[in-house]
């Protein structure tokens, strides 16, 4: 299942609108790029809706939100509904900031979006107005863990149903949830945290995996989230390998998203139902 | 020549001012490093004059612009023409958007354009008006091919005829030409599109190549398109070899231009007058 | 006493705010996450000061500056100084347009700053109002060289003694001072000024050691200089070794933060009390 994910964006080459962050822009359309997708960056408001038209999905990540981009983010995401585009919403440090939290919670509102990604702090901003996240990273009690997961996966699928978005939640264990199933996964390292961007790189393709797998929203997201995780397992073996840093790291992790076949997905993608 | 204009950058060590977008302005920076340039960024309508008067040239790349940096833009071509430096535009996604289109022609209408550096959609929606860009990819019916490349290079120098600018329009076959004469470049390799930048790079590096070779702009263009084309050559061995991907074929690219020798430009590049 | 100060990085793992330019922006993250320490990022006035209030330490850097981001930095400089946070100010081609040179010296005198870090021509315009910075690079006659050494030590003590802030004047030979001493450090290395970003990024992570060495803030920054000049070394090495370039060095450099040892750093640092 997951490898036609994967072979539908590279057949596809979706073209992805993306108003994100200026800190890991460059790096979420090299992924776009990597995975088969390609990017296209506008945040204007008075550009960002024609050229939304012209794209296949939109990708809305809020770090580094300012005063001119929210509207940008509101005019492209009705155009965006209006066209029947995917839209991902990525709320960066929702709950760092009432800004933050509350540009989220009114696109949430606003905007009809087919996924929701983000850490289980910017989640739980998002789900329950609680604000305990630190900074763009999850806060230490919200982590999940086997203990808390079943706890985690109904409380995704809530917050799921409640919003008529997919949710990938990630962090240690993954919980990718819309609002009758619940997926774990068990992808992925820990050197993802010791980059910037591994979050929105995911948010971006996911992006182009929602606009290249229009009828399976649920499995797009999967898709994506397991296929970010072995991707960074392969990028981390590489550069313990070569005893090498988190600089080198990134470049190895976008590179295994360029490389990565249907058959690898498959084999390494441990996922489950929950 | 061209290993010439090489030589006159390295010697010159021109300081290039850019105004343009945050998705490749890193990559661009680092791209003048690697060529012997200087780069500094400055957008914002107050500084923009002042930042343009200590350079050697002006680079306007309109990918990302907005309300604030499109008056910056006007205003530090002002300044720039007054003062007799070169300007390059780059009008990115011109054609998939009328904020894209328009700026780009009112850039090339008020200001004494130097060099445009563009995909043919980008290069053909500023000469027509037409609109079939694929965002920031140039849509396939313009591709350049060796069919339509004599057509291709009388539009390229009837452009630079109708605008003074010389005309370095890219793509599987680059054609760089003035008023009177064209050159088809078959330098670089298709990976250069599988990451983010290689125009953007391309155009600022063109801009430093013509604040070192004030005389012969044509040919300043020229080569930089050629240097460009052969390093995007030298990466895309060295990334095969490496089995690796586009993040490492970007390193690659930028090193490449790093250790770019006359010689080896003179050597690799395959332009022809047309 | 320097590898102390690396340690504590490492324990403290201090979020650190940056209001920074968007060229760097992404090194400046990367290089945070490599010394220990969790990168934010905010730039709008509204989001600004919330965000500073969950981190430890401010980073202030005016490359790319604007009309908006000047707001933000001065209401996040107020809430940081409110809050007892170190701020750091990196007046990033001060000298070179008056918007930069203005805004620099206002938020020097606006707001308590816990450390300077800027080139030598940046610094001598902050601290005389003369502008003979060529762009974000040093201008010739300003650099430090043995036979002014004891002259530029003087001039930073007394710019220290007259602003309270640590001073980090960075070039050949670094000089860090506050009002009683001065050291010289004599880490680094040339290709440093090939990549952008290497000012940028020390100016980041010396926030972060300044959050987690509260009561020893001169050394804090000067422990911060030599780690960044002792990575720049092994990069320069590793760089040579592989006959690659500038963009090679970059992920090396960071690459060496992030595996930089108390132990190295305490054999490989060459500083003295002037």
């Amino acid at each position: 299942m997951l490898e036609t994910m994967l072979q539908n964006v590279r057949q596809a080459a979706p073209l992805v609108h993306n108003i994100t962050n200026y800190v890991t822009v460059n790096d979420c359309a090299n992924i776009l790029l990597a995975c088969g997708a390609s990017p296209i960056m506008a945040d204007d408001p008075d550009d960002a809706e024609e050229i939304t038209a012209v794209c296949s999905a939109l990708n809305l990540n809020i770090g580094t939100l300012n005063a001119r981009t929210i509207p940008a983010m509101e005019r492209a995401g009705r155009r965006a509904n209006a066209l029947h585009h995917p839209i991902l919403l990525d709320p960066v440090g929702a709950g760092a900031s009432s800004l933050r939290t509350n540009t989220a919670a009114c696109l949430l509102d606003e905007l009809h979006i087919a996924a929701v990604r983000g850490n289980v702090s910017e989640i739980r901003a998002l789900a329950e107005g609680a604000t305990a996240t630190r900074g763009v990273d999850a806060a230490l009690e919200d982590r999940v863990t086997e203990e808390n997961l079943a706890e985690a996966a109904a409380f995704a699928r809530a917050f799921a149903r409640r919003t008529g978005a997919v949710v990938a939640m990630t962090g240690a264990i993954d919980v990718v949830a819309d609002a009758d199933r619940a997926y774990a996964v068990r992808n992925g390292c820990a050197m993802m945290g010791r980059i910037t961007g591994a979050g929105c790189m995911l948010s971006a393709m996911t992006a182009a995996y929602l606009a290249a797998n229009r009828e399976t929203p649920l499995e797009a997201c999967l898709a994506a989230v397991c296929a970010m995780g072995v991707c960074g397992e392969i990028a981390r073996d590489e550069t313990l390998l070569a005893q090498a840093g988190n600089a080198t790291f990134r470049t190895h992790l976008i590179d295994a998203v360029y490389n990565l076949t249907p058959e690898c997905l498959k084999e390494r993608a441990r996922y489950e139902l929950l």
